[in-house]
């Protein structure tokens, strides 16, 4: 039987919003307490629901995280500022793409969450390798025509977490504080040569 | 009134190992799980004690955790093995000195267990910001005669940092499997632009 068009078969009225807040706790807890320490009943508290209503609607924490980090970006239009324009400026553009994300704490959390959990879940880790890869950094690989595609966008992908980790997470200094520009002129030549440069 | 050579004071034959014991389990915990993940009630079960002997014995899990990891070398020996030598290889000798004590599991262990810790306690980003830059990347900056020498070595610790988590964590490919040479060949130069290039 073909799904009802403008309504998703099996969801009650009010299940939405529900299953958003959750979402939305979900993504707080995990980027604030990464993978382990945010627990399915924290979660549930936040979003004022029952802990067994949270696995009802997403059947275990992992699927949960899955589906409360997915990322701040559309991918098709991301790769397209960053692929676009002089090659000898990718780095920059890369950098300044990831900046763009970073300093704004709505974009940045679900990232940042990410990088938590991944450090201390296999299955993040995971999670957050492929789409880092696959999803972004893959197709900007494809793009560079080089054989050692993979090599490179291990190497930025490396830097990036780096940065990200040492500016908004452990906040080391000068790094925190800043400008977004003068950042991406400092790492954007790094970035650069992993991509384009002699290896 | 001194205390007795030989012999601290207040300490019952039997607690030194106990101490050693409950160190090790703590270690290998927040290695595998990070600050959040790893419990006391856990690492007392790994060590074979009653949860309140390791309260007794540290008094809290921050305590225990700034004890379980120390830094595994001895920061003046490895100061000297990164200054001394060409200016012109600062930043390979930098890579080459992390890459010899991350390719050895016994001594990668603490290490990236303050760098799981460090992204989801505050208080373990503290530990490790100031155990990197104080200890290690600090002096080398003294040694480098810059102005900016406190942006220059927190982009080397941002690189590092996201290099050891890429290969050793998150076990990004090809970076993972990478030769230890080959790896200082790669991330060397943009060390050395962050030590002593212009920025």
């Amino acid at each position: 039987m073909p799904a009802r068009a403008g309504k998703r078969p099996g969801r009650r009225p009010g299940e939405t919003q529900t299953r958003q807040a959750i979402l939305s706790a979900a993504r707080t807890r995990f980027a604030e307490q990464g993978y382990e320490g945010a627990t399915v009943r924290a979660i549930a508290r936040d979003a004022d629901v029952d802990p067994a209503l949270v696995l009802h609607f997403f059947g275990s924490k992992r699927v949960l995280f899955t589906a409360a980090t997915s990322w701040p970006f559309e991918t098709g239009e991301a790769l397209e500022k960053i692929v676009a324009g002089p090659r000898s400026q990718l780095g920059q553009r890369l950098a300044r793409f990831f900046l763009s994300i970073w300093d704004d704490p709505q974009r940045r959390e679900p990232i940042m969450g990410m990088l938590r959990a991944g450090t201390t879940d296999p299955h993040a880790a995971e999670l957050l390798r492929d789409t880092l890869m696959n999803l972004l950094l893959g197709p900007v690989a494809s793009r560079l025509d080089e054989s050692d595609a993979e090599l490179r966008v291990s190497l930025c992908s490396a830097h990036l977490i780096g940065f990200g980790i040492a500016r908004y997470i452990l906040h080391f200094e000068p790094l925190a504080s800043l400008d977004g520009e003068r950042a991406v002129e400092l790492i954007g030549p790094a970035l650069q040569r992993y991509l384009a440069g002699r290896l």
